[in-house]
């Protein structure tokens, strides 16, 4: 995908078909970044951005809505509070259905655009994902990109993972107890200091404020964790990466990255998002049947296959 | 347009053509059809969703928008709140301007899809739509699709109408006296099962509460008529067409389409969906003159022939 | 620009580009013609209208955003309320950015469509803007486009200019001093009538109420300056052009330009509605270095040259 990406090639391999992006919570990097992929793809972006300026508004279902929506577009993005509820979408779908993140539940895209950012990372150091040791540093209890992710480097060999949060914060049990059961190494820390020794990955987030029952509540976490270069320098093993789902809070009594970090070439966290389009371009290019043929002069053309408009 | 509906075909012929998709009120489902249908066949959308975010709320006159936003798009689509808006609107553009819904008065595309799909549903009966006996039920008083139906309906033979609605939402009674001096006949119910009975097509609406007075106005009549499986089942003949223009209520207290009639092969409410792609698409091609001609190695070819940019 | 606008021509000159419309205040159009102008070469658009749905309200640094949204498209448009938050952005951009209007500060790209209409307008009269006479009217204080304006007219010779304005919106004072040290003629006046005694221009400016600090404060100039028909017949040279950036007040009360100007051939502020898609094209290929070239065909080919990508 890197050569469209960077528009060194130009495809329309998804000329003619749509994506429907559907956010029900807000966003910008996430939203952006399905469509910038598309686009790149060749295809046409239709979106939807405000529960309010919506059908579900006027108090309609999520299937009535999926069976509809499917009938408009090729494959859908959607973002929604409720955890479950974009499954419950998917089924009722008769287009792909890719999940731009389900309130505090799942964030898969972001997971996968994680991996291959870690995959990048190591690989530039000569190293793989088996044996690999991540601090997941934050609040853990609700954001979403950290569940997904653990989902994800499970499935890799004999992984240490540091668990560094507030305990009301923790990592929720049984995504711990799934790691565990595969034979992975957990720690839990509830001092930065202590959990980002000897390991090759930070992955911090913000307080997942919006998630919290009150704004009381989330102000109690607000800046507990700030890592910056004096922190890492002290702590850390050298060229540790440092990754961020972002966004990062910029408030200088949150920051939980700070800005002197910025200079730093282990910062991680622009080449995360760069690689989020080239994710996202695959992703479509798997859900939509992206193959390559031969045509009737023997060249080789790309197509999708799809068969969604069968449905029509 | 089925075959570019279902991308069987890929049609270019609206490139560099713009649609400005101008939503002044809440709307998914028109306004993601309309911009579906344009992106069909090659064109670009843009978009405006919120009259805060707009010039208007600057105190900007429609005749003044319509003047700019002319000179930016080969063709628009508005939904607005205010009825005749949108007529005043296209009197002051110099591109085509297409009624996305203005109020409770009119939903031009809406009418023309229901009409398509009951010729469909009809010609599947082996039918046309002359001598049609449809019930139009619930909200007829606000329900503006409603209202540009009959006017569709009324351009075809002996039709029978059932109006089934509280008697304070009755059908506007000069939709119903343009009807009855066409010679269709009309008859009018206040129950249900009452007005179902002996009808081709039972075209069911919700509630349109935000045209209410007050939220306690609108709440009386929530729920009044309800169909589902075994009410249909007791009262309609056989394959008795089930449309809606949806969105449908899925509050349980207000549901006027049950959910146990998903199953129902009769349930057109998504077939009616899907065609308002390829409906839209044609309202596009017609106001954009795309025609087919001939070019210079003989070979057909479509363009579109709207004069527009000439005013620049 | 003007073939491809008028879609007597089509390219595809930034076919696989993207440009990313961040519009943190509202507006229809600046933004939809942005779009639009994108789209006439080729190119597509995302689009994030309103700050509340975007990353900059979990706390994000404009730095941030900036890193993020030019790795997922070529080129941004950027409005903000902030003065210098433009600015700031695109200093941490890898890609061009284009100032929507940052507040009370710049609105550069309307700048230029005035010029580009000046120039047209006056060529019309066989002149050019060399000695030209124009009077600045309404607030000048907080109108952006016309300190943009003044900075563009400065750099012609000899230009007499009228600030017509209520004594506590009076153009800033730098910008007068910087006109004044260039040689050029300024006179301020607290009276309509006048201030529009022989000039070649009339640019009227809309009171920009959301600047003030209260509405009340705002409240006190609405309606002192109102040009109509008989105010231009009684004062105005014949063949005074009237210009204005959009969008002028409608309300009763307030209309600054009356609606009997309508039918005023001289009243120009449709043309420069016109005209702003053209200049805004003209930006785009500029930025992004759009060039022709030979290809291997010896045809000339357009394309576009801009290094982005080249930083993911």
């Amino acid at each position: 995908m890197r050569p469209y990406a960077m528009r060194r090639r130009i495809t329309r391999v998804l000329e003619g078909a749509i994506v429907s992006n559907m956010f029900f919570e807000p966003s910008t990097r996430t939203r952006v970044s399905f469509g910038s992929a598309f686009n790149l793809l060749g295809g046409q972006v239709r979106e939807t951005t405000e529960v309010k300026s919506s059908a579900l508004a006027k108090g309609e279902s999520l299937y009535d809505t999926a069976r509809v929506l499917s009938g408009y577009s090729d494959v859908i993005v959607m973002r929604h509070p409720e955890p479950g509820s974009v499954a419950e979408f998917a089924q009722a779908s008769r287009v792909p259905v890719i999940n731009g993140g389900d309130g505090p539940n799942e964030h898969p895209s972001q997971a996968l655009l994680d991996l291959y950012t870690m995959r990048q990372e190591m690989a530039g150091r000569g190293r793989g994902l088996d044996d690999l040791r991540i601090a997941l540093i934050g609040d853990l209890k609700y954001g979403r990109a950290v569940h997904s992710l653990c989902k994800l480097l499970g499935l890799y060999k004999n992984v240490t993972l540091h668990f560094v949060s507030p305990p009301e914060l923790d990592i929720p049990p049984d995504i711990a107890a799934e790691l565990k059961a595969k034979g992975h190494r957990i720690e839990s820390f509830h001092e930065l200091e202590q959990g980002i020794h000897d390991v090759d990955i930070l992955y911090v987030t913000r307080t997942q404020e919006e998630r919290f029952p009150s704004q009381q509540e989330a102000d109690k976490y607000r800046g507990l964790f700030r890592l910056n270069q004096s922190v890492y320098t002290q702590h850390c093993e050298p060229n540790t990466v440092i990754m961020h789902p972002l966004p990062r809070d910029s408030r200088s009594e949150a920051q939980e990255l700070a800005d002197d970090l910025n200079q730093n070439p282990n910062l991680a966290i622009f080449r995360q998002t760069d690689n989020g389009v080239l994710v996202r371009m695959a992703l479509f290019a798997l859900v939509l049947d992206v193959v390559e043929q031969v045509d009737d002069h023997a060249k080789p053309v790309t197509w999708f296959t799809a068969k969604r408009r069968e449905a029509l």
